[in-house]
């Protein structure tokens, strides 16, 4: 199933087309994909090349380090998620060996899983990042120390059928994707002071030169 | 000038040609382009579509707020970025509606940043992000509300000759660009336990099942 971007100005088609299904086959993600998958997150960019993200990935074909990860979702998350082959735990290095705190430890993390998702979507894969899971319960099941951050979970897979799903995700399954106007979240020169793309002309808002 | 990453698993070469060059050409931004790179950002996912992404831009086309933009990089960072067309103030908001945090927001602006670099090696465009620029002089120059965090500066454009860079910045523009090894980030069912790519199967250390 496919629901690509409703978009104003053209992007390229792996950024139009990638989406957050729930729908999931539970087939296998070949070994080498899934290779490709980190080595798309390992060139990502960071401050300072620090990389400071870590994936800790389990796979179905294996039920007990599977479970361990899937128990950590919500409730609503693993109804759909436990049908997926693959799930990641993202993590992130906050504390520096010095003891001093990366403020970019996110930040760099958000940008290697966007990578990974593009890859993905490239590869014929889905990718459905979840914040909905108890980061400190995942902490003490995998033994993870204090300087990482625990950020989201991942889940990976080929599309599936949203017939599949239950009855309350199958509609949010068609729902259409929806985003802030660029005009709400772009400003040129000035805070909240909008652009107007006309005519391919990109014109400033009149309250910069107003002011 | 093309750094492509030394990958050992094949990725798009998008994600593969993608660098953060310090040297850019002046040349203009065609505005079609511009509105490209944030249509790009806008389709990001993030956590329960809060999309907390907002972006200020600057143009060297117009001194007085690009300079003022740029007065907030570090000395280092100023003696390239001078040269750039475009410059991005990146801002996440960090606090909601009802005064309550939203953790995800810092790691939702990487990987709007990061479709939109996507996007921007799409079009032939490079950008290079920095964290080197002081965040409360931005904060005041353009007054920006605190519920929001500005997060990095990014520069944006076509590619430029490193021969006109200063000679600390030549050097470094010809480095190879490194990576840790995908054994040292990537772990399979257990904190630390690397996987091993082997022709093409991926096998779970040992001591995973060891333990």
């Amino acid at each position: 199933m496919r629901k690509p971007a409703d978009n104003k100005h053209p992007i390229h088609d792996l950024l139009r087309n990638r989406w957050s299904p729930r729908a999931f086959s539970p087939a296998r993600i070949e070994p080498g994909k899934l290779s490709s998958l980190f080595e798309a997150a390992r060139w990502s960019p960071s401050c300072a090349n620090r990389q400071p993200w870590s994936f800790l990935f389990v796979s179905r074909e294996e039920p007990e380090p599977f479970g361990r990860l899937l128990a950590t979702l919500t409730e609503k998350n693993q109804r759909w998620a436990h049908a997926v082959p693959v799930l990641v735990l993202t993590v992130t290095r906050r504390v520096l060996e010095d003891g001093s705190e990366n403020p970019w430890a996110q930040y760099d993390l958000g940008q290697s899983v966007a990578h990974l998702s593009v890859e993905a979507e490239f590869l014929g894969l889905s990718v459905h990042q979840m914040a909905g899971f108890d980061a400190e319960a995942a902490r003490r099941e995998f033994d993870i120390p204090a300087e990482f951050d625990l950020v989201t979970v991942f889940a990976v897979g080929y599309p599936g059928d949203p017939e599949e799903l239950t009855d309350d995700f199958k509609q949010r399954e068609h729902d259409k994707r929806t985003r802030k106007e660029i005009e709400e979240f772009v400003f040129y020169g000035k805070w909240n002071a909008s652009y107007r793309s006309v005519d391919r002309e990109l014109v400033a808002d009149s309250s910069v030169s107003s002011n």
